[in-house]
């Protein structure tokens, strides 16, 4: 085991009906003022947003409001919430959606107290400090209520990128599962997709024996399997929704993945996808990770072995291992479908032509990149060409 | 899924040579000067208070010292600690040891700024502040290094107690498997054995379709079966002693157990155990929670069998799963015994004739206590009867 620390200060304030302490919490982590940041119009029609602000009125909390966060969140937005904090001498930035919305209220959060531009921070500076974040999640799919990342598309050029920063980490988040029952099927696959890949992120490493990590990963993945289509096929079940949503923050807090390599590569390669289309990132993992999976496989047939039998059921194949590996993958592939997701490239909306132009903006020259297995550009395009083919 | 809030603050400190740190760490979460909790000899002789004061000195922090605390801490060395703090104007508490030293430090922390008796603490007051703790961690055991929990043995009438209060999780741990490489191997099994223990507590639960709590719960379990006999073999494995301190530490933060009715009547039933005859915590656990179990398991049968099939690797069998959950008890006081613990009062220590004794100072009288199974006083005797006569 690599030596590592973990802090993961974030107070999760779970379960039914808890949306409506947002107050309380804003409160007690020292807000005083109040930028809300939100998406579209369902927080409002839902009724949720109303919810919040009766929490902060009745703690005397005043705010000011800010949607309109897309599905990969832009810089644009940004930059205007960072004015608007600024203008309204706002101290704490309440977020209330899903990792969209979070990111986005990650990213005035360190822009506001900082002189240069915030998109430093998404080009490999570290902020140092930055205004309190509390978030109200409404998706469980990317772990932003528990983790100390962002991920921003800059609008000029469709440029997908990521800061990390323990300043960023949600004072709290308020995680209702009941919040999540609206939401379409689809978008609930993305999200279990999303979930599932931050754990194989963590999971395909090289570091050796980290048995508790492996085990903790598999917990996290075999409880997605066992919920994921439950949900799918009756959208109203809580106890699967609530499954679920602590599955995605225990996925992304690095609880599970501590003291490992990490390799990460898939969620790079995607990026590339969600920022040239503007599709749904889980969407993207969906037709990526399996493609991954298999161009890396043979690097350690026996870590895919035990995916394969530890998370989907698979029987290892003493005589052939290989197969067992296989398998698995088969079996992941077949679980996306079977939740909804796309396979490959014509049903994700993405086109075979355009490799060179996803390589291109993948940015990696003659370089190497990732934790488990070390890509080249040609590699990379590999993985394109399996994900834009694949098939059942 | 029950309402839960999560709030697991400490910064963890993790891997090989990271006391070194002690210093920078104790002045990065405020202190200023700083008593030194230790137990006997063994931290002296080790070099490890060295190391520890090299880490303060460099950083100029003044400190003193309080050692000789015992396995079952007692109220005694509790009231010196506050005296002492009190006439140093200690400001930070630093517990160099195990479950014991950062139980008795985090009494000290609750007594030194509350003008009462600390004992009210463990008399079902809750504190509502304390002093900052920081932990140097020798034994994987307690998970004390990442709990809001202490338990401390009040001298007259040998009581052992508990207190609880966000207040007294530590600010940070450091935690160097390799201090725990030198370690007697029986100690070490009674570390494992309450590791092991303390996700049972929360895994049998009547809350129902909890699947990531069982699953992490399992993850664990899983890597204390795998990693333990191999420490026992081979108390230097880097490795597995570091899948073992982790896994400690996720077993009583609570992440595998929020949202769930928990149990945790084994453990106020060995608490007499230990405070009558003074062994080790661990070693009575090993004997009752498999007593427990047998007193128990009819109350869920297919609970015991998730956990002989998951845990413990036993087949299930269909046409008869009582069968199952019995093999899973067998299989788990066969790996107890196996790694050296007692598996009844004989090879504990402990007097079948006590019964009575035990029973009494477990003080339920006329009532009921546990969260699986409600126990009446009846239930105790009897299951301190089958721990008495207990055989593999």
């Amino acid at each position: 085991m690599e030596n590592f620390n973990f802090y993961s200060p974030t107070e999760f304030v779970f379960g039914k009906g808890r949306e409506n302490e947002a107050g309380t919490y804003v409160k007690k982590y020292g807000g005083t003022k109040v930028l809300i940041h939100y998406g579209g119009q369902s927080a409002k029609k839902s009724g949720l947003l109303d919810r919040v602000i009766a929490s902060l009125d009745k703690e005397g909390v005043p705010y000011v409001e800010l949607g309109g966060v897309q599905p990969n969140p832009r810089d644009t937005l940004v930059y205007k919430g960072i004015d608007l904090a600024r203008t309204e001498n706002i101290d704490f930035i309440l977020a209330v959606g899903g990792g969209s919305v979070i990111d986005s209220a990650k990213a005035i959060a360190m822009g506001v107290p900082y002189e240069g531009d915030f998109w430093d921070f998404y080009s490999g500076k570290s902020a140092a400090k930055a205004l309190p974040v509390g978030t109200v999640l409404t998706i469980a799919a990317a772990g932003s209520e528990g983790s100390g990342d962002s991920v921003i598309t800059k609008e000029d050029g469709m440029l997908k990128r990521g800061a990390s920063s323990p300043a960023i980490r949600p004072r709290f988040s308020v995680m209702n599962p009941e919040l999540t029952m609206t939401l379409p099927p689809y978008q609930t696959a993305c999200g279990a997709t999303d979930i599932m890949a931050h754990v194989f992120e963590r999971y395909f490493t090289n570091t050796k024996e980290v048995e508790i990590t492996d085990r903790l990963c598999e917990a996290v993945l075999a409880t997605m399997v066992r919920e994921t289509p439950r949900v799918i096929a009756d959208p109203a079940n809580y106890e699967a929704r609530a499954n679920i949503m602590w599955a995605g923050t225990v996925a992304h807090t690095n609880v599970v993945g501590v003291g490992r390599d990490q390799d990460w590569n898939s969620h790079g390669i995607e990026h590339e996808l969600s920022a040239l289309y503007d599709c749904a990132h889980g969407a993207g993992l969906a037709v990526i990770m399996p493609a991954w999976m298999e161009f890396v496989y043979k690097h350690d047939v026996m870590r895919f072995c035990q995916m394969a039998v530890r998370v989907f059921g698979c029987n290892m194949n003493y005589d052939d291992p290989e197969s067992t590996a296989v398998a698995g993958i088969k079996a992941f592939r077949r679980f996306l479908h079977d939740i909804g997701m796309p396979v490959n490239f014509t049903e994700l909306g993405a086109k075979v032509e355009d490799i060179p132009v996803l390589v291109e903006k993948f940015g990696l020259g003659d370089g190497q990149t990732g934790g488990f297995v070390k890509l080249s550009s040609t590699d990379v395009a590999e993985i394109y060409k399996i994900a834009a083919n694949a098939k059942l």
